[in-house]
């Protein structure tokens, strides 16, 4: 018979009766019912009850046990009486009879329990990891993370990508987030940089041929704490394609995120097809390029029913062309204490308050009520109601100003009012493709135009649109648009890509446009700038984020809930005790030390 | 039509003949047949050939092409003449009559030829990697890269693995090497450190139930340069498993590496079971802890035919019980001249000789010849030819003393005989366990003994053992075995592994040995050492060398042949610039400083 296990502890079922067995696992609880003990064992793939009668040579070891202990237990499989079958359980048919116990590895006082998952700080869950994933929602958490991996993985080898490894231990590069930082030994005052993204890579594996890259890349950004990322290090699937323009990485990528997604929803319904929005429509439609879908509002523009209105902080804004004012419709909302409650909800966002219009039955008719209605009148509050496609029962809010300014106000005002009046259906994974992002944007600190994303997409239109722009102004270069797009899932974006700058010349001038030098280009993107010269492909690609999609996929609230060893929000491996101070014969050989610590006042 | 392309450059296929089709991809190279240009474009899929004639509209840009210039192709397909077809290439049948051309990257003067992959110094192919990559043996190495990592990655699933990733920035380790530190921004003075393997988070996989987890991981080692190892940064296939013996392992994964070799082996012979070889008995027949089984030589014990002999060398040696006489047999070796060169051999190896016999035919007698004959007479030649079994033709090599101080030299003169005289079938792959290593050795600088792996395995006999030998003294911690073993291929180290010491009290047994006390134990493996206190599996697994699996498998001469874009042998990414020197702002934000460069004398 085998050392430790002869079944695991989810295998057995009835036809095993009266067959001897060796199962190993944890004790998951044990129990004494009036002198029997019984233990639930569990392993990686199930359960097992496991009963010792006060006959059974096991009894008095089984006695000491406690939870968490490591077990291998010898017994027969017995058949359950028919009112003990948990039909909740692979294994509920049967139990068995120990014969023998042994101790495999015996437990400390617990520090944070396994059982019924009672809640406890994170920090502890963290120091005890190894406990913690035993627990059932975390095990199971991070296994379906590897089989989501597992699942895009195959899915790209389906779709003739190649999986390569590029470096960990690289250059810095100005992409944007801050870099960590590796001391060379052997090249004095040196240093390595772990990559933000395999960018720089994965398109000189363009620039080598290789086609349609993939991986499942291990990123690093030494940012300050958020909860939406890992601290340190995060998973991104990468990918790359040659000879494509951005239609076909769409068409490409959204089967194959579409059936990850299908695989895991559990039922939940998955956008069939992503609708493509351009940014600008985006920002016009749900003040926000990372829309939820699943909220069915869309605002409008009312502009044309408070111009020249009685309402006069509205008209006398609307004399300014640059200022709109735009309505959030809210279906059921139609009541004076919703509309009040979001007025109270929009003063505590720091904004002077929230317009709004209900509507009610009044004397067989549908009126508008509210400061507002009362202000413009019954003709244009009917209007307002007719192009809004509103009821009795429902109401509008209304932001007004400059677009550029309330945009992001008026999406959180259109999530609040979509969410509280339940009209977000939350079972379900609504994706979309923003696209058409803008190339630059105003650099207020510096007063000029800036890469709105990174300096590796192209512009459409390429360089004479970059030159006509230039000559244009600064207004032009803001409206320039970019081959680059994100994908947004339940208001979450969930991968950003574009086709890339392989042009030279192109990617001169667009830096030069933001005021940097053809030698600054190559200083900082030496590798790849130097590629391009040599018969780069038209390419492009994109990065979805593993962690975050399978944060959607388990219905978890934070990252580190799919994450097996994460750091903290300080950014500390409790459980490993990092960072930690190097020795003095480790910096000596690095050449490098430690500044002294800052003054304490 | 697609903006780039209808086919690959390996798609296109006699049916096609009449149809037009757009094709995009590299110039491989340009020949001028009597004023009709032909192009042999080349992509990640193929080669096709294009003619463009001179009544094509693409005539005059075409004669401006030159090799890696990045093109798109419009033309017509048709059938090549019975005499040009190219049975060696699939598009061979066919050949494009270009209508148009669009030149999507020109290329600059090449500082490294693609076609014909002419030899160029290893620093200008790593500078220009994305150039070297294009050539076609670079190209397909990295491809059986890439398909031997998805090859492993399917059987460890199908064979009931998870796969996880575990941390990058994480603890310093004392496994052995050196490690890699990131300094931390946010906690002045602190470090993490990357990862020599995953090993201490596998064990606390297993410590949370996980049962069987593997990874395609990456580790880093900073250590100083080395032939076989890729610097920086290389690959491990990692696994581990819980409830298991040694034997299990081997079973596990003896089938899933044989597969893996045979699925890119190209028909050469592999080993289909694997024998498993005591260390002591791989030392004793093969000198060395990593035989090379392709070659059939074994030596022999020889001590008995020269202890009181005429050669008075090696029997006044033989006085001494630690010492021994190893023979080498030596097939087909049976010349003067040969033995001679060997002689020469070992005296450029720092030895003061290599003694040998040769047997010939001697008036229809076999007779061994050469000094050591001489001296010991025929019986005992002939006593020992008898032994080793060889015939008139054949010779041996004798190395004398004591086996710890020459065993490494009688392997390499193993090695050396069988390479010389052709025994060794380089096409094959031989692959063996090599178990029970020593658990300790003897540390001569601190005079004590010490781990000889790494402190995470089991000694075999577990705390009695452990604590019987240390009563018995240094030679009997020598002696003690643990369960610990490696997997060597064609004389190449590829895997190493061991059960664990899951045991709190074993491991500290173990370290007290070595000198260490309990709370070092807990400082130095805090998490790992913690985590054994609450339940922890009897667990096992190894590591198997990606980078150097894959290199046996391309028949490469260097890891650095089978790597996307390595180091070069300084550590330095040459073709990103890196390491490079920090900025005064990121050295301040990390609190550190760089020391003052040595002064040069």
């Amino acid at each position: 018979m085998h050392r430790y296990r002869s079944h695991t502890c989810g295998a057995l079922r009835a036809e095993d009766v009266g067959n001897t067995t060796r199962l190993s696992g944890w004790v998951h609880r044990v129990r004494d019912h009036g002198g029997v003990l019984f233990i639930d064992l569990r392993d990686h793939y199930g359960m097992t009850q496991i009963v010792i009668d006060p006959n059974s040579p096991a009894f008095s070891l089984a006695e000491t046990v406690r939870s968490e202990w490591c077990l291998r237990i010898d017994g027969k499989v017995k058949a359950r009486t028919a009112e003990t079958i948990n039909e909740g359980l692979p294994t509920g048919e049967i139990e068995v009879f120990a014969t023998e116990i042994e101790v495999l590895g015996a437990s400390a006082e617990l520090p944070l329990q396994v059982f019924g998952e009672p809640e406890f700080p994170e920090d502890t869950r963290l120091r005890y990891r190894f406990l913690d994933l035993r627990r059932e929602t975390l095990h199971a958490n991070i296994m379906t993370r590897t089989q989501v991996v597992r699942d895009m993985r195959r899915r790209m080898e389906d779709a003739g990508f190649n999986e390569f490894q590029t470096p960990i231990l690289t250059a810095s590069s100005p992409e944007g987030a801050r870099d960590f930082l590796v001391p060379s030994r052997i090249h004095h005052g040196q240093f390595y940089a772990l990559p933000q993204a395999p960018q720089q890579y994965k398109q000189l594996l363009m620039v080598a041929g290789f086609d349609r890259y993939f991986q499942i890349a291990p990123c690093f950004r030494d940012e300050d704490p958020r909860a939406d990322r890992l601290p340190g290090e995060f998973y991104q699937l990468d990918l790359e394609m040659s000879f494509v323009t951005q239609e076909e990485v769409w068409d490409t990528m959204e089967p194959i995120l579409r059936d990850v997604f299908e695989a895991f929803a559990e039922g939940k319904p998955v956008s069939q097809t992503f609708r493509r929005i351009p940014y600008a429509e985006a920002i016009r439609l749900y003040g926000t390029d990372k829309p939820d879908l699943r909220n069915p509002i869309e605002m409008q523009d009312a502009s044309e029913h408070f111009r020249g209105s009685g309402f006069k902080v509205f008209a006398r804004m609307l004399e300014d062309e640059a200022n709109a004012v735009w309505a959030i419709p809210a279906k059921t909302g139609g009541s004076r204490a919703f509309c009040d409650r979001m007025n109270s909800w929009a003063q505590g966002e720091g904004q002077p308050g929230l317009g709004y219009i209900f509507w009610r039955e009044e004397d067989g008719a549908v009126a508008g009520a509210g400061p507002l209605a009362k202000n413009i009148g019954p003709e244009r509050t009917e209007a307002i109601r007719q192009q809004l496609g509103l009821e009795a029962g429902d109401a509008a809010f209304f932001v007004a100003g400059n677009p550029k300014g309330f945009a992001a106000f008026a999406g959180n005002a259109r999530t609040q009012v979509g969410t509280e009046l339940k009209l977000v259906d939350e079972d379900r994974f609504e994706l979309c493709w923003i696209v058409d992002f803008p190339f630059y944007e105003w650099d207020e600190e510096n007063k000029r135009v800036d890469f709105s994303h990174n300096p590796f997409s192209m512009p459409q239109g390429g360089l004479e649109a970059l030159e006509a722009a230039q000559a244009a102004g600064d207004e032009a270069l803001i409206n320039l648009k970019a081959y680059q797009y994100d994908l947004v899932c339940n208001g979450y974006e969930i991968a950003s890509g574009s086709i890339r700058n392989q042009l030279p010349d192109v990617m001169v001038k667009a830096f030069e446009i933001t005021g940097k030098t053809r030698e600054e280009v190559e200083e900082q993107f030496g590798g790849l700038y130097r590629a391009f010269q040599y018969g780069a492909p038209p390419h492009g690609g994109m990065a979805a984020g593993v962690d975050r999609i399978v944060m959607l996929l388990c219905g978890a609230k934070s990252v580190r809930e799919v994450a097996l060893f994460p750091m903290n929000q300080q950014a500390v491996d409790l459980m490993m005790g990092s960072p930690a101070t190097a020795s003095a014969a480790q910096l000596r050989e690095l050449n490098i030390r430690v500044n002294p610590p800052p003054a304490t006042s």
